[in-house]
């Protein structure tokens, strides 16, 4: 059985993301290093982005917005607005800085582009997806983008919906078990997991209780390709 | 002639939203008045918003992220973090405050939702946008949703090809004549132009240069229906 349609998360599964999260959270526990310890700062951050998450969503602008809360709070109000400006900077350096593909992600999509429609679903600030994809030069090789609010079982049945694509000739790849997994599996698609080293708190799920027989989890991106050949020989 | 698709832009066409930006500015104004002019403050605003766009896109966040920097630097630092606070508390307002659909949005969405499939087309914060249809009540009437980084010529030719629409059996209804009229007229579609009576500086164009005879301007979304009708049996 040949898959219609091959869909990938972006961040952490073809390009390098939480780090930059990593490092702008570093550079604010240096700014506020006279305030507060760094693991005061981290949870206070974590926090504040949780109880945001309902108004901003998801992406580089909300946690520019929450960083700059937890700035003005953790050090009640005695943040200059200079320092307010550095984490605006922090802000523009994420959002235009070089996307670094994880390995094997640009062969892989290549060689999979060859054969099937591909598509990338992922969360976050539109305008800033786009311009990831586009820079990454993985863009033409994508046949859909979608961005969307979340990944919940409800988005893909929509999506897939939209595309007129049966489920169980529908393939997901991803790094997060809660957003690209368990969804995909549950709607009657297969998935493929690809952990990353680097998971962000919100987006944990122990992975024991994935046994399932349309669930495969890989090392990296590389070894895609194969596994897809041996399953459409023998699905 | 029977459209297959009427798009409908969403802000300041069906429901109320520069409001929303200019109450908020009002208040930015208010916060700054000792520092600055309300004339002087607008400027600084739209200037770094302009330089700002390439980075953060549309919507709220993005003016949010607008404000604080216009804040420190029209201040010279002086702002206070508090005040920081407070421009944040602006935002979070602005994403949850009632939706005011526009005179006969209601009763022309759900006659035309009867006859036609409908979708939306807008710019702006992916969760915002959702959110605002969804506490619109005029969510069930949509069929499709398409929030968008921007609105060109090629934004909508990906859009029909998608679908599987034909321009010439497309029509959309925008108060933006740059991002919702002239592009889908470039493409071959039809285009109903209903002017709001705010409208933001970057979305100016002079409405002097739209004389085409697929380009259509109604004063109210009560004319809508009527306006189809006609064109169904005359084309």
């Amino acid at each position: 059985m040949k898959f219609d349609l091959i869909a990938f998360d972006g961040d952490d599964t073809l390009w390098h993301n939480e780090i930059l999260y990593a490092e702008a959270q570093d550079k604010l526990k240096e700014l506020l290093s006279s305030y507060a310890d760094g693991e005061t700062v981290a949870q206070r951050l974590y926090q504040t982005e949780m109880s945001n998450l309902q108004y901003y969503g998801y992406g580089i602008k909300s946690f520019t917005l929450s960083m700059i809360q937890t700035a003005v709070e953790l050090t009640r109000g005695k943040i200059q607005a200079a320092e307010i400006l550095q984490i605006i900077g922090f802000a523009k350096e994420m959002l235009t800085s070089e996307v670094q593909l994880v390995e094997h992600a640009a062969e892989t999509i290549r060689e999979l582009a060859k054969s099937y429609e591909l598509m990338m679903i992922t969360k976050g600030d539109l305008l800033d997806q786009q311009s990831k994809l586009s820079r990454s030069g993985l863009g033409d090789s994508f046949r859909y983008v979608e961005v969307v609010s979340q990944k919940t079982q409800r988005t893909y049945e929509t999506l897939l919906a939209k595309y007129r694509i049966e489920p169980q000739r529908f393939l997901m790849v991803g790094n997060s078990l809660k957003s690209d997994i368990l969804p995909v599996l549950a709607l009657g698609g297969y998935a493929v997991y690809i952990p990353y080293h680097i998971i962000w708190a919100h987006e944990t799920v122990d992975s024991q209780h994935v046994g399932h027989d349309r669930f495969y989890e890989l090392e990296h991106l590389g070894q895609l390709p194969p596994l897809i050949e041996h399953l459409v020989v023998s699905l």
